[in-house]
């Protein structure tokens, strides 16, 4: 079956300059109070109209002040003109003032580009617990707002100004054409490693000129998080300041709501644009030298499937075994069963890769070598099948390494 | 006012067989195979009467067969003789031979001891998915079984035959008396290390002379074993073979059931037990370098106190910043905030010790230099008050070293 429209995604390009009717800016004033003004730290993303916008948060208990803004400015409009963005702090835990100062960011940014504060979005990674250097961001503000361009450079300098311990900048850029009309959907994101050293957060930004209501905008990007971002596993750790943004200009004149080709390419897109930041954040998480899919078959329901992934994904045993490359199935199994869905460990299957590792429940030790083989790789798929339904889901999840405890342990 | 008893608690003293109507054994039968017989690895206790019996085991859906054979035999008998234990060996994911060769062990001890197989019950500990040497295991039991003893010197042989990772022993011994009738409670425990390199596995065998019904004793274990094994963590894994077994043989005719004093006591003294041995475990954890007790006041229920607590002791960025000795408190109310209890982050409190750290969500960086003297210590508190109610809880958490990952990454 033909489908009806085409997709093509450009890895590792810097777009979102290049999405019709965004300018970007990445500029660096100093908010890490070290004077290093070759480091940037703000971006800056602008559409000529009013956007619809959509957003996703973090579910902790303790949000950001910028979280919390964003959340009541999204309520309070549909059209968004504009995402601020800071790294080197987080303006998190700062109470009442920093609500304030997340407030005073929207509205500079509102006054600059004559729109109202709740038509600003705001974001801020870094350390926590400190209150914003409000000049300094007032000075960057300023200046990126001086700055705005859609070269593939600015597009570029405002992914590399929210990086904190990411080591690459994360873009991704989609094209689709469908019946003859094309649109862009360009993204870029900062990694989920933790932050000079405090939190990890996970910041996405996604701009597209399609033509979106916001509902229907709202609900594609909140499935797309929920099968990409959130099926990514570091440490288990998850931040008072992880957001997901999008912003659709409808400058492409390609109606998204009325067609159902049309959606279907839409979703299509955003979910390998979601997938591909999504991918790239777990494979630079800090000190991290592998990355596996932990696959679940087999399961009564996606639920179950979904809980026994993110058991095994953050099990300390075996994301140390990986480290090690130690074909340690025996902790996949232990993993497995403290997830405690009701599995039968009598008809349990393992594999890495295709080999398999326990048939029924029992091993099968005459295929070591090649676990031993695969388990050295940086990338490999451990799938477990409980043949207890047909509900499946996977995760990518990271090893743990002592590195990363070096790197975390602070002072 | 006065207690109604007096208890004493004797740390590390190894006394099993000092409990009226025990005998007890630890022998080597080179159940790893490397021919080292001067590494025991094989402990039984032996009642002289049947004893009233208990055990609390793994939740783990995946578990080992030996748990499995000890639930189908408290089933079938009120009333046990003697548990036979080995390290070395799991006996885990060994399908219906692993079942086959657990109940042979329980039928070779029976035979020896002259009662049924079903009063015996039968613990492993070690590497899995690789089947018992069943030959070693039976010339182990004879040794064992000729070398009974209430000597001190055989309950430290005892308590030395199950270890595995474990660096030292774990045992202690409880003295009641109750209007001038005396009983003792004596425990050993094997921590929550991993096993060469396989399983994290706890297993505790407490012996007592008190005369208790089934299931009186049965109530007041679990309640001792989820106020203390279960409140203590040091990498969040859950073994197959996790194992409490308490033995009850009446020889000191001191009353439990029917007398409320007697009762008092006796659940207090196992409470004493039980905690001084999961307190033993997590300061024997892998490699680790201190014990911090978290402990969350002011929650709605226990169960939101029980869910921070775990959030906050099983955060890999909060363990890795106690090695690190920093202060960071960020990541508590982080982790606080992800277990996703409906806390309000602007009444959360935070102390070190006595030392405030956050008061209604703000922090007081004035007291930074007693922070960071408190975080150095090998044992220290964190308190979070979340002034939401009344419910309190608390757990032991060790830190999260390089070490670690290094001893765990296994081949």
């Amino acid at each position: 079956m033909d489908k009806k429209y085409r997709l093509s995604v450009a890895e590792d390009a810097a777009g979102l300059g290049l999405v019709g009717g965004f300018k970007v800016a990445g500029v660096a004033c100093d908010i890490r109070g070290n004077g290093d003004m070759s480091r940037l730290d703000m971006a800056l993303i602008v559409s000529d109209k009013l956007s619809s916008a959509a957003g996703v948060f973090t579910t902790n208990d303790v949000k950001a002040a910028p979280v919390l803004v964003d959340i009541s400015h999204l309520e309070q409009s549909e059209k968004i003109k504009a995402v601020v963005a800071n790294s080197g702090n987080a303006n998190a835990s700062t109470g009442a003032r920093g609500i304030e100062d997340a407030l005073k960011e929207c509205a500079l940014v509102a006054e600059k580009l004559s729109v109202k504060p709740e038509q600003v979005l705001v974001c801020s990674t870094g350390r926590i617990g400190e209150f914003l250097p409000m000049e300094k961001i007032s000075d960057g503000i300023g200046k990126a707002c001086g700055g705005l361009s859609s070269s593939p450079e600015q597009s570029e300098a405002a992914a590399r100004a929210i990086m904190t311990s990411d080591t690459r900048p994360k873009t991704v850029l989609a094209e689709v054409c469908v019946k003859e009309k094309c649109f862009k959907i360009a993204g870029m994101a900062k990694g989920a490693g933790m932050i000079e050293p405090n939190m990890a957060t996970m910041l996405a930004f996604i701009a597209s000129d399609a033509k979106i209501s916001q509902p229907l905008l709202k609900q594609i990007l909140r499935f797309c998080v929920n099968k990409t971002f959130n099926r990514i596993t570091v440490d288990g750790d998850m931040s008072t300041n992880d957001t997901v943004i999008s912003l659709c200009n409808g400058e492409s004149e390609v109606e998204i709501d009325a067609d159902a080709d049309a959606q279907e390419a839409f979703k299509e897109a955003l979910l390998a644009v979601c997938r591909s930041l999504a991918r790239k954040i777990v494979g630079d998480g800090e000190k991290i030298t592998k990355v596996v899919e932990v696959k679940v078959e087999g399961a009564r329901d996606e639920e179950q499937a979904e809980k026994i992934c993110r058991a095994i994904g953050n099990s300390l045993l075996v994301k140390s075994s990986w480290y090690g490359c130690d074909p340690n199935w025996g902790r996949l199994a232990d993993a497995a069963g403290y997830a405690r869905t009701g599995l039968n460990p009598d008809k349990l299957d393992i594999f890495y890769d295709n080999v398999p590792v326990l048939k029924g429940g029992c091993p099968l030790s005459e295929y070591k070598e090649q676990w031993r083989d695969i388990v050295k790789r940086k990338n490999f798929t451990v799938t477990l099948n409980l043949n207890l339904g047909n509900a499946s889901e996977s995760i990518l999840a990271a090893d743990l390494t002592e590195g990363y405890v070096n790197f975390n342990k602070g002072e």
